[in-house]
């Protein structure tokens, strides 16, 4: 049966892995395509986001562009990690997909509402603006989904602050609502990603595919390798995004424990935080869960098959 | 020129009076209604503005429920006050208006849009919750509205914790939103309404009008004053609501300072406070007002006015 | 009977007025003076506690320098309203009188625990760092001084922040420890010292008192105007720190009212504000007081009688 | 050369371990021991203490009872690990040491400034409330002390919240102020100290030392590895406030970082957290340090060695 997925981005060079991931595994079903700021405005990552469809050949799948700030915080970027574009590096074609006339919170809650209860997965990989506002403008959709599997937070890591994770301190009020609702929500977090290294032979495993989407990704990993190594002083680059659609494809790609997950939102140090509760078993009513270990070797081959797969769609 | 108003509120008595108000009042073209949680939750008080709507023979005018919860932190009802319906006290009839399909916040957005710009003027008299979710969701609208006149907060009084009232502290980051944003906004405070008072001669004066919708007023305005009298210990009771769409109506009704207003969000003692720095004159690019001073016999002579403008509509 | 006045200042052209008025009034005894960080640096103010006390020709009484700076936050000075020596203006004798060789804190503490119990007054006039800190080492002075009578804070008005005072924001935790202990305390705020205005005539009163200390203040507060003019746009100065001591002479010279005190330690916008409850009559085991209404005519008429009573001590 | 060291704790099972620890290793010499609010109130710790005292055989040390309550927040005590007297288990014998007659932070400060500067170590093992208040009102002990090396807190896990560790959370304010002094601080926190088990072997070797003073550890062991059980799940009981000790004997027990530390006052979910900054290498002026691994067995070896040494006091 197919893994229906609402994949909710800002590329973002590795939401762009994982939009090609998502795009390329023969399980994923991928019902839309939604974009919010994050790494670059709501302009230019819902820009990168269909110069991406185009590169990897996706077509029939709606995309929208949502939220263009966060629910009470200024707006910030990531130029420091992604470049002027968010997608800095590669040179991108112009995008041949027209978007959905709708909202990005308005395609989520149709395509959650429009589905069989409990077969839609979303998988936010940018801030959670349009998931919170999805939730709280049509509270139906916090049961009728099957889980949120994200990207985001870190419980024993940060990198936006000593304690805090980008997609999450840029609209921690909206973290907060996407963390205490009802449905099952894994957070695939630093302490996993910080796992997903691209490591020159992973490099090279890519690069042999030989198609022009390999190449568009041994691209992005180069510049990502190169603002890592500047800003935060990685040898080589971890991939965060891909992580999290990685696992509602195979759930053997890394290990998951249920723990009380929740949102720091007045700490001086530790605004964003993703508060993790590891002290006792997590009691029988929590729904929430985070990503410890990966099997990476697992995780890149699941990429470069999804590369073959794809192969070379123009 | 019509005064074209979209009224946003949880119905809630004084609420109920604003509606009447803003229905009864001849210079009002009231677009639509729209209703939020608050007094008491989303049904029970879109039951209770249908309800009204009939009473006050009000049709043509779309109704549309929105949010069903604060936006970040928990509900909360205020039965003390409102009692448990969220508009004990009168006999409420059937409602016969049946409500608008969409979601308050698109109703509110599609509103704004389809009239010409600086035309309409949004009055909310409850949580901001649908207001921020509208605003978050169609960021034009803030250029496009000619202001916001919203019952809510108090410089200098609280009624909900010491410092705050109930519209800001149930919801405090959708306040936060709303405040920030570029419109002009003034806020019709606690330091204004509790200037409102029902005092014996006012419900006199409406009970004179002799109409099934002046009853009904009576009748809100006597469960309000035991309630405002046992829980609050004031000996007539004030009523809010209806001072933000009076100032619509007549700007020399109240006297109105301009302030730089924001929302504490992180206070112990203080959430959900309006703080207001009356330090200094405001700088020139202030776009936010509080209002001071009531004219007590102009505004209740607006109320009796509309109801007998209105008079037996059934 | 005597009124036995500690006072803790931090001068401060008003701490100075202040110190001038405890000495100079017939019913005060002065037990002892101490000093804080605040309007300058520890060193500054203690040297200009000792000047002033060799213009006013004070003698046995033992003077104790403080704290050097906030419990927790960064150290704040405010040279805007009070220059770079914290007393500009005159010309500053050297000192005469030998400073304790106590902590300002131990002075505290010795002082109440050897007078009879109910007898001392603590009147702080700056930061409340010491009072704070005498109280957490010795926690008996709670219930054997007779009351803390304070400069600082505001239930409705700010002027560090816009909820704030200086003397309380400067050390918000200090605060939070001398409001929330056992002792009756009255905070004489901005609320009340705004009223206590340095008008023309109220100068001209002073200056005709003719001697050497009225000369210093009267330059005193020609300087102050001139900064409050200029960095807070009033007309005439307000000077705070002489009505709480005025207030231990004379509770007639304002109206005190019982009310729930507390300080805001963790607001974005309001830390440090002196929260006041007035939603309903303080509960019984209420023991914090906030002074409202002054008597500006009395209030200055004691500071000419202290200045004649003075008169030319060298 | 002796390693000077002043001990403030609130015994507590693991203080009274700590103490014993101090005063059996022959290269500590012991200068003084202040108590502190904290597992009981302060004249429990204190009466416990100075039963350590006799159990061990200290004379010629000066004992001194400290803070009764927390900085700002209201007094916690934690009966549910160290029983209703602090010590429960063992009986304890009546004291035979009187204590001195200063407070604690008069013998902190006076010991401090008394020996050549940089060579006394403070070793904190309860909450900081003595230690800030010293430095507050003595400035100069920051920059005479050698160092600080407490146990407190913890980088990743916390135990009386998901976040926070007791003798941080319960005077955080006093936490901030300590770690945030100019001098040296390590930190040996919960990551370290919940590799400090008492394994049955590690009992084993206790009793087999055969003398009263080490059946008295063989009963703090097994009344502590009772509540850790029930309260927190702990197989056998970690040991938390000697680790602090064995670091000061021997720098190779445990592995240290140096690493910026700061205390979280302002965070509901995180409120005494001590967030550690470990995203890049430490600044040049950082001089905080945090303990990360134990060795286990050369630990252990120190708390026999020094029971050893004791022997058979009376
Ligand atoms: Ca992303
Ligand atoms: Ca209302
Ligand atoms: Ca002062
Ligand atoms: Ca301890």
């Amino acid at each position: 049966m197919a893994l229906k997925m609402i994949l909710d981005c800002d590329p973002g060079h590795d939401d762009a892995i994982a939009l090609i991931l998502a795009h390329g595994n023969p399980t994923v079903e991928l019902l839309a395509v939604t974009t919010v700021h994050g790494n670059q405005t709501i302009d230019k990552v819902t820009r990168n986001a269909l110069a991406v469809a185009r590169i990897a050949g996706i077509t029939g799948v709606p995309f929208a562009a949502g939220a263009h700030r966060p629910l009470v915080r200024v707006a910030e970027t990531a130029p420091s990690i992604h470049g002027e574009s968010g997608l800095d590096g590669p040179v991108l074609p112009e995008p041949t997909l027209v978007p959905d006339a709708r909202h990005a919170v308005d395609l989520i809650i149709d395509t959650i509402m429009a589905n069989e209860p409990n077969t839609v997965t979303l998988v936010p990989t940018g801030a959670l603006t349009n998931i919170a506002l999805a939730v709280r403008k049509e509270p139906r959709i916090a049961e009728r989904v099957k889980e949120v599997v994200l990207m985001g937070g870190g419980y024993h890591v940060g990198n936006w602050s000593a304690a805090a994770e980008f997609n999450i301190v840029i609209d921690p009020e909206a973290a907060h609502i996407v963390f205490n609702e009802k449905w099952k929500l894994t957070m695939v977090g630093l302490d996993l990603t910080h796992q997903a290294i691209a490591t020159p032979d992973v490099v090279a495993a890519i690069a042999a595919v030989g198609t022009a989407p390999a190449r568009f990704v041994v691209e992005l990993l180069a510049f990502f390798g190169q603002t890592y190594r500047e800003a935060q002083g990685f040898e080589h680059p971890p991939v965060h995004d891909p992580c999290a659609v990685a696992l509602v494809i195979d759930p053997t790609v890394m290990t998951v424990v249920r723990v009380p997950l929740d949102i720091e939102l007045t700490g001086t140090l530790t605004l964003g935080m993703t508060v993790a509760d590891f002290r006792s078993p997590a009691p029988a009513d929590c729904t929430t869960y985070a990503a410890t270990d990966l099997d990476h070797g697992k995780f890149w081959a699941l990429i470069v098959d999804a590369l073959e797969r794809i192969g070379d769609p123009e």
